[in-house]
């Protein structure tokens, strides 16, 4: 706390208080910053204000109390609704908005920012809700450089890598959806072994040894992997597409077997059997990449 | 290599020498042990031949130069095409099948060996090519206890965790493809997320750090949530599938918007939708295993 020390005095507003907005509002609470909030359902935060922040009557109200206003809604649908009618308000602060959207609507955002003649940055929290406020804690932030200069020693109150990553202000939606691409999609298969185990009468719990060390390869292989894609040359050395896909109708069909929903692995194996149908079966998984980029 | 050295003199036969096969005869070969080789198609295996592995030049030769036959082809049809002829020369001799198939077919096998008087296991690599044979490979059995009492000295040339899983011959290939619809929908999602970054311009390589720190995440969240798959509640205490779902839906979005195939995340999101429909909103994402046990 002692090098933030200086900056610990800005007084912030935090719209929305889902889960992530309290986490981001008891990080700023936590550095010592007065704290406003606000949520369109009443009922939400009364811990944020035991903690000793301030519950704003309105938008308009906590925009005016603070030099930074932290946005964590639904969509940026809800974000316009709720800003456009304090624009004026919100003229001299900066806007940070890290309510998870598409990069294209983060730029639509940012026109609008434009035209409204504010400062506005993007921003995606790359943590899940209890590491927020960690030295671990990493924040994307796309759009100005002097925007990000100013809210900078704020925001180190978010965590301890607050990143930007240029004036584009969808690279902080571009990352994080990617990045979420990754993990919901790894979390459905995560829960679907967990549904095919427990129908072949073994635990989930005692599948989740086996997993991590599952996980762990594929961390390690991710960045061959990652140069392949970028290369455009994906070669089979340790795997290959015909392999693969043979592995992948196994699971599909024990899946089927015990009547479980299988559509995402069909979709899986649709892929990566057009992959193989464009003369790709002797290549390693990565080529699938193909496939995706020429939809069915 | 001291510890193994009075087991090494155990003959024994590897069928099938794609990379996984050649990678198993060459840790047999590494270990000591005499070990003949037999593929189909000619041409492969010519390394393993170079290193003193005997060519066979029929699966009969092949099975009647050892004690432990291990086989390692495209799947349990093709294991049947391969021994079913030499059933009779398989007699008092052990069967390891590391064949990757579906539990189902794993304990038709198991009848089919029965029905011969073999001595049959059925088994998983539950690891890659390159780390076979290393003191972290793990490698899963079932079947009789004492077909594995036999294998097991010649079998530890194979990993540093050979583990016996029970008399019931479908279990490896249950915890296997649980694995593996882990891995490969994991795998699915880890392309897709580096077309999707391409996409928006950014590298695959410059998305990699990123993912990896969410590898970790869903490492340390996966066994609190294998309690609440084997509880059956799934308190969304960090998350909720409305919030999970919309992440989801922007996921889409961008991917639709960039022309990518979106068939696997349609998928996802179609399950998850199914289990709020369900009235599971309110709880995390482990309860989608609601909506995949009831297919749409």
């Amino acid at each position: 706390m002692t090098a933030a020390a200086t900056h610990t005095s800005t007084p912030v507003a935090v719209l929305g208080l889902g889960a992530m907005g309290q986490a981001i509002a008891g990080a700023f609470l936590a550095a010592g910053h007065p704290t406003t909030v606000w949520n369109r359902s009443p009922g939400k935060g009364e811990q944020l204000v035991e903690r000793g922040a301030v519950r704003a009557g309105s938008v308009g109200e906590a925009v005016r109390a603070s030099e930074v206003v932290v946005v964590c809604l639904l969509d940026q649908t809800a974000s316009r609704a709720v800003l456009d009618p304090y624009a004026a308000d919100l003229r001299g602060r900066v806007l940070v908005d890290l309510t998870s959207d598409t990069p294209q609507r983060a730029r639509e955002a940012a026109a609008w920012a434009e035209k409204e003649g504010l400062d506005y940055l993007d921003g995606a929290m790359m943590v899940n809700v209890p590491m927020v406020g960690t030295p671990e804690a990493l924040v994307f932030l796309g759009g100005s450089a002097d925007a990000y200069e100013r809210s900078r020693p704020t925001l180190a109150a978010l965590g301890g890598q607050v990143t930007h990553l240029g004036a584009d202000h969808g690279l902080a939606a571009a990352y994080d959806l990617a990045v979420l691409d990754f993990f919901w999609t790894s979390m459905s298969g995560l829960v679907h072994a967990f549904a095919l185990a427990q129908a072949e009468g073994i635990k989930a719990a005692d599948l989740v040894p086996y997993l991590n060390g599952n996980g762990g390869l594929l961390a390690s292989i991710a960045p061959a992997m990652a140069a392949d894609a970028d290369g455009g040359r994906y070669p089979g050395d340790a795997d290959n597409l015909v392999m693969d896909t043979a592995g992948v109708t196994h699971v599909l069909h024990a899946a089927e077997h015990h009547g479980l929903d299988a559509s995402a692995l069909r979709a899986v194996k649709s892929v990566a059997d057009r992959a193989i149908a464009r003369g790709h079966g002797a290549d390693g998984w990565t080529a699938t990449i193909e496939a995706v980029r020429s939809p069915a």
